[in-house]
């Protein structure tokens, strides 16, 4: 198995990341081949696809051993569960599989043909190891019965970036912003509303509070 | 990366296995873990969910090279696309994956936890590198457009079991039978009525031929 591609994101770091892609439907990669597979004719016909899946290394999860089971971050970080029954990182083979959105197939003059993708959930960087157009007929289940996950997700955060922190950054960075705090990126297990958390994006640091329901934006820095 | 499991199926070769998974349901198949991995623990919560991905290698389809472009049989076996806009086996790092649905999960006293699971699409024995549970609001895009898959997929065979051959095999076989060969598994640039096909299912050699958009099937013999 060798990376065929890297995809370019706003997240330095794993923290802030969405847990799994299409939830944050604003929040932008680029897909950019590796030298030996920068060749126009394999991405041919692509564009006819509104969405592709990309299977990726967690490449910022390695562990030298596998555990049966994993501490969701979502079920509070004590609980354990079965690590096939979760999309954790900490698994036997560590790939990542994410359906995103396909924006658009470009000709970068450097570069090769690069995809422009969004709902992304992978680190800046992250190596891809496969490319497939998604098949609804074969990939889409939207009555499947998922678990403890169906209820987990879905309860938002209100988030709040005062004005005056908001003009500083591009509105659509503002509008990612916005959609990946009302997920909650803190681990479940902290309660703290004079707790400030940190995060990079894009070229900025991110400070926030969360108090109950309400994340409130403290700063946000350029680096 | 290292096999975690294999699925056992009724296919011993390549033969007449739909191009993806989920199109008959009928077809069933049984995940079993390699040793090293025969912990109960790690499927623990997994029978929460309906439906699973398996990821898995092309065990079949090794080639030492790489194709930027591919000839999918469904486009008549002479017309050539990108790698990435199709699920060609023949891509650089040959992953498969396909979403099953999870009928049980099993405890076998010698071989662990087993998985039954039906829709597949693999050869008997493929090994898998991952389960992951499938996530309706992560991985379903049932309105996603799907370029030229979209208009190949759909138009199905009438399938033609006498009844002095259905008689002599179980029922749930003879319904799987029909439900693959409808997909036509033949090669597209082939047509001629005369011509026999034959392939190999669960114990069985089953031989038919093609007239127009009828299937008839000649024979269904034991090995």
């Amino acid at each position: 198995m060798k990376p065929i591609a890297r995809i370019y994101t706003d997240f330095p770091d794993k923290f802030g990341i969405p847990r799994q892609s299409g939830i944050v439907k604003e929040l932008k990669g680029r897909v950019v081949f590796e030298p030996p597979y920068r060749d126009y004719r394999a991405v041919k016909e692509l564009s006819e696809y509104s969405h592709i899946w990309l299977l990726w290394l967690f490449s910022r999860s390695e562990r030298e051993d596998w555990s049966p089971t994993v501490r969701p971050p979502r079920l509070g970080g004590n609980t354990r569960v079965g690590v096939f029954a979760t999309r954790s990182p900490y698994r036997p083979n560590p790939i990542g599989m994410s359906a995103v959105k396909l924006d658009r197939v470009v000709v970068d003059e450097g570069l090769g043909p690069v995809l422009e993708v969004s709902g992304i959930d992978m680190v800046d960087g992250t190596p891809i190891l496969d490319i497939k157009p998604y098949l609804s007929f074969a990939d889409s289940y939207p009555g499947a019965v998922c678990g403890f996950a169906d209820r987990l997700y879905g309860q938002q955060l209100k988030v709040i970036i005062p004005h005056s922190i908001s003009k500083t950054i591009p509105d659509d960075l503002t509008d990612a912003l916005k959609g990946l705090l009302a997920e909650d990126p803190r681990p479940r297990y902290q309660n703290d509303p004079e707790r400030v958390y940190g995060f990079a994006f894009n070229k900025y640091e991110v400070k926030f509070k969360v108090d109950g329901e309400i994340l409130t934006v403290i700063s946000v820095e350029s680096k």
